[in-house]
């Protein structure tokens, strides 16, 4: 591989790479995870490439096939596993350059891969009075293309399930990488093969997603004494079909009180809370809910003067992986997991076991027309086999975990690889320049996903000792 | 009583007393049902009153309580079970004439009883591009405040749920039969007092209802050798979170070839059928499941011609009640049930027990969150025995049936007394002159619901030996 010779064949597409810059742009949310940072650490790419246009992404793509550069696209580089992370060195991809938003109907938007996703839903609000059906918590700086390569769903959730589930994603464009970069439209559950694939197996330049109308949310945190309470209401909550939220998070005491630092003046110590977003068609219906399962109304953002809601985050920075960022502010020692709890019991048996080395934090979403307990408990870290320890306690009792102490898509995820996605890499990705060592299937077929090892890329100790 | 000195209080509050025209508003749809039609053929009131206003509704009520008249409300008349006709005689109430929409917001509207569903859909959608969440399928003649006093849910169900869930109505505003008629406002819970009460405890004159967005929904119909598969498919879909439709319904063979005329062409003789009204959003993800599903795409409304269109009933005029209407039309033996199948595995045991004497047909819908099989099957009706037995071989299977042969709000629904709906009668129609003979509870306190045998009110031998 010759970055130099790469390089010399971008024209004016612009270049950086001051290294202390490129090492930034290098570096996604991976130190969420102690894990992961102690892996990923040193990862850092030799330029960032940062193309304008469909054309000039393959103008990229062209180079770094003829001259064996890896590739890793970037968006916001807020995801959570070392995704954008350029295992092999290379070149970083950014994205952000191409955030436009293309069209915009009542029921839909194309946009570039770049776009953010809050500018988005300001564009389509303004036009029509629609936005994204569900967004990451990350909103206000996460790219289109990013969300769909990296993300899974978010707040909305709870209505419309994830971007998995069938007509999330209406269609993509993606560029492949060969001698000569093909543009190409998916639509129908071809989508699937990129997404949620990291970039593996083909750049996403543009998108087109459903959207929902839009409604001015009100933010809600509702308190209750005991935790179990507060996971019941939100259950309870979330199968009510009549009551439209798009937000519903049940956090147990201490989170509350010990991370969210600017509500604590609405909260009471030692309760657990409910964080809600609700549509104000909805709000009285929620509050009569409220006084029925006996919580205690501790925020209403309707109620709230403008200038205390200008003191506060929305409420769903304080919910999905947020939660956690607030505490690992305060505490550096707090990670995470991602769970999901077949029923309610499942929750209680766990909170019971664990206690408070796992803060319990969940998020109520549907999926597949279930309303479901995913969990995104804190964990209280000391070392990497106790946190192996709590995932053995979860499978033991019955509860699914997505490790998100992982950078590769099957260990992350459902413990085997995606075929499609595999096989769709064979095709837009012949040389294997995609964002490198995220995919085990084609770095190496044969691993044992249950021989209890977390898998390395060779790539990554090629780095490491250069 | 006495209906001459009623009606000399009444000033120029349009009145009719011709005895075909009032027997004619004093009949609902209770023909649907041979037991019904045999025990309330002869039902009729003495005079139609029209008021126009809250105020003439006030005055209509002051006189019946003054002169010991009872009040049977009419919206169009389109129930099922006798719930509108007057047991007692005495005076029609009917409520079209109040008609107006008062106030729409992008996510609610204010509306008279007597407004037409459509008509307010139409309105709406024309000034903020919204509709209500569900309608019932004579949404074309049925009142906003029939459907709150006397219906369920229908058509948007399977998202939204029915109108006894939190939130389906925000607010009834309603006039009391008292010597002197107050109007009281209803919120919250409160609603469920009158909400499903058949006019027995107050006269809705207003009610408010949540908007949610209004789509060109696309009707669809697909076919399937095998009712089960078709049952299967339904689930499937109305599983799917991301794919936004507003009705799914499958139809076992011969439903479709032997009652849906006009949609005949599309058909294929010996398929079942799945009804499903599909926002244009979600169009493709639907072709796409119907594909995996292995199913028939027979007609799609987005592919067929205006004059195609014009030649055919909207697809929810062969859901809901209107698939037993379309068979009626052709076979007065047919009548039906109303069921609810905890999982596919019930349906599929009634269906192989009952076989053609009990044309399947079931409407998906959530109730509490879960998607769930609503049966509406048709019944080849032999005799009350026989139609007894069918009952009692669903209940021996667990499956839940709501009698639609009894024309009391009790034996109709869960075989106890609603003690809310029973407390507001004696607060808001002290003297019982509200549409009686339909609360068990009010007329005869001791009746036991258990002893196997319908009620019948004392009311109605008094009618019928006068
Ligand atoms: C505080 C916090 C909260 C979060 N909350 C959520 C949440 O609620 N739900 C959720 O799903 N995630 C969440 N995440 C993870 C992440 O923020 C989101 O998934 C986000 O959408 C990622 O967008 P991004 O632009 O930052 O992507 P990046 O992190 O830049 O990239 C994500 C992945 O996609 C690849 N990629 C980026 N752009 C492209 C492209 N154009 N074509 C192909 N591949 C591309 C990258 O290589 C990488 O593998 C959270 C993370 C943090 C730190
Ligand atoms: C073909 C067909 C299909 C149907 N489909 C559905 C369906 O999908 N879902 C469903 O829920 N129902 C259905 N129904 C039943 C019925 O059509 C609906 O419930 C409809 O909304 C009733 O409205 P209406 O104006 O005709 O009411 P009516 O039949 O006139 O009255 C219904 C009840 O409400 C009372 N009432 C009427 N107005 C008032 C008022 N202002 N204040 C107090 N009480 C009042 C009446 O006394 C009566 O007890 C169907 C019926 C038929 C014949």
């Amino acid at each position: 591989m010759s970055v130099a010779d790469f390089r010399a064949e971008l024209g004016d597409i612009p270049q950086e790479d001051n290294p202390r810059i490129v090492q930034q742009r290098s570096r996604d949310h991976y130190w969420y995870s102690p894990v992961l940072k102690a892996k990923l650490d040193h990862v850092s790419a030799e330029v960032v490439v940062s193309p304008r246009s469909t054309e000039e992404v393959k103008t990229v793509l062209r180079a770094a096939y003829r001259h064996g550069v890896a590739i890793t696209p970037r968006g916001a580089g807020t995801g959570n596993y070392g995704q954008a992370m350029p295992l092999s060195g290379g070149a970083m991809l950014n994205m952000m350059n191409m955030d436009k938003v293309i069209e915009i109907k009542r029921d839909r938007v194309l946009a570039q891969a770049g776009a953010v996703l809050e500018k988005m839903d300001h564009e389509t609000r303004e036009a029509v009075g629609s936005e994204l059906r569900f967004h990451p918590s990350t909103y206000r700086m996460a790219s289109l293309g990013g969300f769909i390569a990296g993300g899974s769903g978010g707040v909305g959730s709870v209505r419309w399930g994830g971007l998995r589930n069938l007509g999330s994603i209406l269609g993509l464009k993606i560029v492949t990488c060969e001698a000569e970069p093909r543009e190409l439209g998916l639509v129908g559950e071809d989508v699937l093969k990129v997404a949620h694939a990291y970039g593996t197996n083909g750049i996403i330049v543009e998108a087109e997603m459903p959207l929902a109308p839009a409604y001015d949310w009100i933010d809600v945190i509702v308190g209750f004494d005991a935790f179990m309470d507060a996971a019941r209401f939100a259950e309870a909550v979330a199968l009510q079909d009549g009551l439209l939220v798009k937000e519903v998070s049940p956090c147990a005491a201490p989170i509350p009180e010990a991370y969210f630092n600017r509500h604590k003046p609405y909260l009471k110590d030692g309760q657990s809370v409910v964080l809600i977003m609700v549509a104000p068609v909805s709000m009285d219906s929620l509050a009569l809910f409220v006084d029925h399962h006996k919580g205690e109304m501790r925020y209403r953002a309707d109620l709230a003067t403008e200038d205390e809601k200008r003191r506060l985050p929305p409420i769903y920075e304080l919910a999905w992986n947020h939660t956690t960022l607030r505490a690992l502010k305060i505490d550096n020692s707090i990670t995470y997991l991602q769970t999901r709890y077949p029923t309610i019991e499942h929750v209680r048996r766990i909170v019971e076991m664990l206690g408070d080395e796992l803060p319990m934090h969940i998020e109520m979403t549907r999926q597949d027309g279930v309303v479901t307990f995913s969990g995104l408990p804190m964990v209280r870290y000391t070392s990497e086999e106790r946190l192996e320890e709590i995932i053995r306690i979860h499978e033991d009792n019955g509860c699914n975990v997505f490790n998100p102490h992982r950078y590769t898509l099957e260990e992350g995820g459902m413990k085997r690889t995606d075929h499609k996605q595999l096989a769709f890499k064979r095709e837009a990705d012949p040389k294997g320049m995609l964002n490198p060592g995220k995919m085990v299937a084609w770095e190496n077929p044969d691993f044992d996903f249950n021989a209890g090892k977390a898998w390395l890329f060779d790539g990554l100790n090629a780095v490491r000792t250069a």
